[in-house]
């Protein structure tokens, strides 16, 4: 049947594009679509919509549907600037309200293996903003993984030689998690990281 | 940030009723769309052409694009009606290939817990193909659940009197199963249908 159905076979096909979403699950989500015009018009709707009005902020680069967006035009400490991979990262931050200064979204990380050198992200436009404001403290709140150790590392020897503070945030234990599970790697930072209660 | 982006939390939400996806997943699939444009765009583009072309054959309701679908006016074998309970349950008979006869989709299968009577299905509308046409087997390939067997039974009744042959998929031990973990239902059954060697 989908051999007859090139715009099935099309829809199926893109729905395949997205992450963690393989052949079967991609022709269930499209006969489920089928069953409910109303929602298949209205995810059309969305996207569109989407693509229409989604940019990245042309100051801190967080995608946004407002040009400077919400947190840059919103009166928020710019005085410290949280740096992140990504948008959702700062959605994650966001979400944690222990943050309240200003972001800036360098959309990706340092990964030589990946070809994504200084030059590929937003960190002409991080030195800039530090030139032109009075800021006084970058958090580096980069992924603890490889890639954003490096971005990190590359960042702090950059920001530092401007009599910037530069932080990183706290290795440690979850919360809520049981020590014995945790990886010793881990362990071992929050032991170094202790503080007196 | 979402709370400032409308379309980004109306495409969230739309994504969110597919099912299997989540608040997390939705979130992911959201911003995966964003980093490539291209993709959201060809996206949009096929469920809208999905929506304007697919419909169902107004001879055996499959969904399809042309009507009546390509199985139903591609000169298959039109006494053998091969009766399913979705067009993705026909997809999966055409991928067996091990049928060339002709199929209608009942849309559905009697649940009265779910308030599906067989007025609500497309019982009606194979009785007026029978009658219409020189139909001489049905083979019911309804689901093996409460409601597929519910619905197997019901039309058994109303064809029978018909004088037509009416059949059912048989039930078995899957290919590449260990009998050792088949369910004792299916073991019993798998017994009953014995065949010589």
């Amino acid at each position: 049947m989908l051999q007859h159905a090139p715009t099935l076979t099309r829809l199926v096909g893109e729905l395949k594009k997205l992450p963690g979403i393989g052949e079967r699950t991609a022709l269930r989500l499209a006969f489920h679509l089928l069953k409910s015009p109303q929602n298949l018009g209205s995810l059309a709707e969305a996207l569109t919509q989407v693509q229409e009005r989604v940019c990245a902020c042309s100051v801190c680069f967080a995608l946004t549907e407002q040009n400077p967006c919400p947190i840059c035009s919103g009166g928020r400490d710019s005085s410290v600037i949280c740096v992140v991979e990504t948008s959702q990262d700062m959605l994650a931050l966001e979400r944690s309200n222990a943050y309240h200064g200003s972001y800036h979204v360098l959309q990706g990380a340092i990964s030589p293996l990946h070809g994504v050198n200084p030059d590929d992200l937003r960190i002409r436009e991080l030195l800039m903003r530090i030139e032109q404001g009075k800021v006084e403290e970058v958090v580096i709140a980069t992924n603890f993984t490889v890639e954003g150790e490096t971005t990190a590392l590359y960042l702090a020897r950059q920001l530092k030689p401007l009599g910037i503070r530069v932080t990183r945030l706290a290795h440690g234990i979850p919360l809520g998690s049981d020590i014995e599970f945790v990886d010793p790697a881990t362990v071992q930072w929050a032991m170094k990281g202790r503080s007196e209660l």
